[in-house]
């Protein structure tokens, strides 16, 4: 099967979580500055979640740039990571509230745990469904990036019983990580 | 008529059903574990809903791969396909609150039911407005998968009334029968 | 400029439409008969709603086979047609309320009025912008189907203020009129 | 990379973001004129932001009918300005309520001046991405419809304090500017 499908669904599924997120950022009743500050951490924790995002659509686009083809194993592993990206603005809503406590912060972090792993056996699959001359293969290699994002999501989530701020420098430092396009793969484009 | 269209509209509709459940998932008042456990049965009959949704975006997507052409009857066919998956959602949020209640199962059951019968419907006027070497004709063959799913809702439905835990177990049986992938599309690509 | 573009982000808005309809279908408090029958006007007025967009995706699909090129003005002439349909969920939601009062049925045919004539603008400025062997104009001819839609919307409207439900009859007979696919384009493809 | 899949994810976070702003228009509680004129803020704020994002997206449109191939930073300058023009919504809703406010009236100058900045921002590096013979080059030239709207924003932004009036014609000035579909693309493609 051709990528084009699984590629049009996914950007839907992502245009869709990515946007839904705003209509957490309800309009302040009144109109003053006091009313708009207090949405500060709603949003603030929206311009985290946003840049996540985006760094999952623009991994995915690489990855399925280089994809030549899909078969059902690769449409559930892809399937898996949407579902795990979906509770992103759940969590991100939970955050914005209750910014300094415990469990909202360790409930963000599993979910960005989560898709970190559905990420690294989405690339499996499509790696294992493709001869060894596949250029992902080269390409990804040891994969560095994806597990320092996955030891720092697991640090984050030790530390946020610590102090939430750990955490959240934490997970900062691995979206700053990824925001280095990764140039191997489109070197090979 | 091309299928690109109808493909791209479908994806549209699928994308935005499977993830406004997500908004049914609203974040919890207070950053206890009590509150988030508060949410879990919404949280499983949306994980429930999202595998559904899953399978039909595989096998619409594996329907009109091996489609070549379209007419006015399978367009709307398809959008008939598309109205109970909507229902989804709703029947998913009521479910999540009531799991335990007759009627919202019973309504799970009856919108899950209707899927199938337009799933069934959509690929017969497909099959009909193809001539008789269309390989899809071969490849559904008895549509066995089909007819035991509208069997196991009947069953599900009925069995509420006895106890709503039958039901669920039917409706999980049908689940993973189809997370099987359909090979024999596969194959034929 | 091609047509592709222009029937995507048409095809994205109004898949938006047709399911965030589904939105105002919220789950009963109660897992009641009584509960789920006082959601009935609401739920036939998302049916009504469905229908009424299918037949607009189903319409506009047919006229962008056809359509060999855009330029600005068919870009705005479709954005203007987008913006009434996307009033539609807002009047179905207040005709879902309040089917027996005046002002929601009124609503409910001016926005889909308003629709046709937007429809009509657009097809227009499709044939207006291709030379004089553009298939469409031969295809669409008098355009009896629109004339009469919108003869029907007029008359909808004024009856409102008789009884709501002459209004709601008429409203279903264009429905119907226009389900029957058109076969001129449909052939002429 | 090509640009098919960035312009179908825009496509998709653009057809959002101009529809879930009808969700802030809710239907009357009651079926009675002055209910439904209680809504007139709201509408035609939404029509408002409806031009506006409509502009947005006919001249992204163009833009990416000239470019020919995208990289990293293009992907991220896109995403940047899908972040500012997912705020519009918010704004929207909150002028709607308070459009004599001064406040409300600055914050929705503020997101549309961060949009036309975002759109520069964007527009610089593809033509920076491409050699010195790409047409947009010629083409935008000194761009000095995107100057003006700059300078109309900051304009309207200080007008704010002193007449929110004047703002909202500043704003309308740039709305209708746009309106006018940008030749200049339109004839070298």
């Amino acid at each position: 099967m051709k990528t084009s499908r699984l590629e049009a669904f996914s950007d839907g599924v992502l245009a869709i979580i990515i946007t839904i997120m705003v209509l957490e950022l309800s309009a302040p009743e009144e109109a003053t500055v006091g009313a708009l500050l207090e949405r500060a951490p709603v949003f603030i924790s929206y311009v985290f979640s946003f840049i996540y995002l985006g760094i999952y659509w623009n991994n995915h686009h690489h990855l399925f740039q280089i994809t030549q083809r899909v078969n059902g194993k690769v449409l559930w592993a892809n399937l898996h990571l949407l579902f795990w990206l979906s509770l992103i603005p759940f969590t991100t809503a939970w955050i914005g509230e209750n910014y300094d406590q415990t469990l909202p912060v360790v409930a963000y972090g599993v979910v960005l745990l989560l898709c970190a792993i559905a990420y690294f056996i989405l690339q499996t699959v499509i790696i294992k469904s493709h001869d060894t001359e596949f250029p992902l293969r080269k390409v990804v290699g040891s994969d560095r990036k994806g597990k320092i994002s996955i030891v720092c999501y697991f640090l984050g989530i030790g530390f946020t019983f610590v102090n939430t701020w750990i955490a959240i420098v934490l997970y900062s430092v691995v979206a700053i990580m990824w925001l280095v396009p990764d140039r191997r793969i489109e070197k090979s484009l």
